[in-house]
């Protein structure tokens, strides 16, 4: 991977850079019956059903090369698709992933970000199945995933009902408070500058939950209020978030300390963390990993989310085109 | 479609997008389970194996908007991923879409490409099960297919052997011969410009070519020659070419005629028709559609492409990076 990827994409070409990016390992994998390179991937779906989703990452509004390295950044992409099969209580099998970017970016780059894809997959048992490779304006990742949802129901974000309780597996807010540092110049503390970079997702909580008898579930990816609130709307509900017995990480007290904010902004606020927020019985145990954090209430006027009983209107999140 | 997409996508922004390009009608068709909306959508993959693959489409280099309306270039980016679908003998059951696009882009462009991909998709029974919309630089569209084998063996790159025949179904050489067209100002014949702007690529062959027992098969996207090497390779034959009984389509004559060149050209290095190459054994008659082009030989040296028996080396289509 270092003696054959000097130079840019330019001096290397698409089919060469193509070769360097494919692993042949992925073609054999369990769910793989054909691997990268013919027309498509034939993947394994014993279930008859599979779980697709799709999320493009783009350099500048997702991602800073200076910030991050190209691992963080394929790690990064990754998750984003990841926790979404993990939050429908589905395991994810492999990956596609469209890659844009410009003649001058260091071939390097190019296959470490890859590789970066592949270690966050194998977290998860899951592989790079196929893939395409452009030339664009700026690095640009279009990540997308199938899963399998093991005979399961998928968990859908419309299945909460009035007395459920809510509750949450995993950081939220790392990753905000991480860029707040960043764009202050900031390095440390360094596990929140690492949780910008890339996230951690409680992934195998997922089907955890789903096992457990989670009503409806999410990956907080635009921020808690505002994936509350898509719950909320989706199952037609109020959800009320309840933050006076949070314990505020250690990491996140001293950099909230030292800015002289409240730490809660950024637990509220914050995406792309991808905690799994999930719905659950209010006379079921909670799974392991996730800790109660609300209640699911009925809808008063229009489906809302309130914090500490206040009205939030968050949107969150990357706000494209806005 | 007309009256609420006036304005660019920042004035629209994300969600307001996401609501006028999500079709209700998609969740209700045959394959889906969950469309578009939750985390992920859910398909049936009734097989219990589903085939993938993505294309990547970027603006200025597959498609210039001066030269192509929003519609033809969303139906030019499904047709890249379906026509590689047919091309294994599947038929596509669902797409997902990652679309990025400045803010500037007027909203009702990115909701008339979304129609398009749509389109296309619903000629083979196809529809559009989830995405995700960002900001970008350029309008780039990457479009992953799933599809269905109905139980049949996918149909590989790797599986001619000498003796074979080798056939083609569908139209080659039109995209680039209308690419030549627009390139030098002009705007007909239409029928060669219009095939520049979105292909026909013949997929109903595609499943049957592999129930007549197609022993390997690809989409002529890099041109007929270079697409011809990659089963040679990856078969370990060589293939034979020959021009000789060929019937220049019509308008390829006219053109062609017009500027003094051999139509042959476009139809051996033209890429983006999304023809469907296959080889077939000597004894079985090509099915409907299906017009045979040469012969599968065994390999002399290294797998090799010839033309009326002189070797040809091009590579192809859109060289990235080089």
């Amino acid at each position: 991977m270092t003696n054959d990827s000097g130079g840019t994409l330019q001096d290397v070409g698409e089919f060469a850079l193509i070769d360097r990016i494919i692993d042949p390992g992925d073609s054999g994998a369990p769910f793989v019956l054909v691997g990268p390179g013919d027309d498509t991937a034939v993947v394994l779906a014993p279930d008859g059903r599979v779980v697709i989703t799709c999320d493009m990452l783009v350099e500048g509004r997702h991602f800073r090369r200076d910030w991050s390295t190209a691992i963080d950044v394929g790690r990064k992409a990754a998750a984003a698709s990841l926790a979404d099969v993990a939050a429908m209580g589905a395991r994810a099998t492999s990956l596609v992933v469209s890659f844009g970017a410009p003649g001058d970016l260091p071939a390097v780059w190019a296959v470490s970000c890859t590789a970066g894809i592949r270690e966050e997959a194998a977290i998860v048992g899951a592989v790079i199945v196929g893939g395409d490779v452009v030339e664009a304006a700026q690095v640009v990742i279009s990540v997308t995933a199938l899963g399998d949802l093991e005979g399961r129901a998928p968990v859908l974000r419309s299945g909460a009902r009035p007395g459920d309780v809510l509750a949450i597996a995993g950081r939220f807010g790392w990753s905000a408070a991480g860029l707040a540092l960043l764009q202050r110049g900031f390095k440390s503390p360094k596990v929140l500058v690492d949780a910008h970079r890339y996230p951690q997702p409680p992934y195998a909580r997922g089907p955890e939950a789903a096992i457990a008898g989670a009503t409806s579930m999410i990956d907080v990816s635009d921020g808690l209020v505002a994936d509350a609130r898509h719950v909320a709307v989706a199952s037609g509900v109020d959800i009320a978030i309840d933050t006076s017995a949070w314990e505020i990480p250690e990491p996140m007290q001293a950099a909230a300390a030292a800015y002289n904010v409240d730490p809660r902004g950024w637990m509220l606020a914050g995406g792309e963390d991808h905690a799994l927020l999930a719905t659950f019985p209010a006379d079921s145990p909670l799974p392991t990993g996730f800790e109660a954090i609300g209640a699911v209430l009925p809808c008063a006027a229009e489906p809302a989310v309130t914090v500490d009983g206040v009205h939030r209107d968050e949107v969150g999140g990357h706000r494209h085109f806005s």
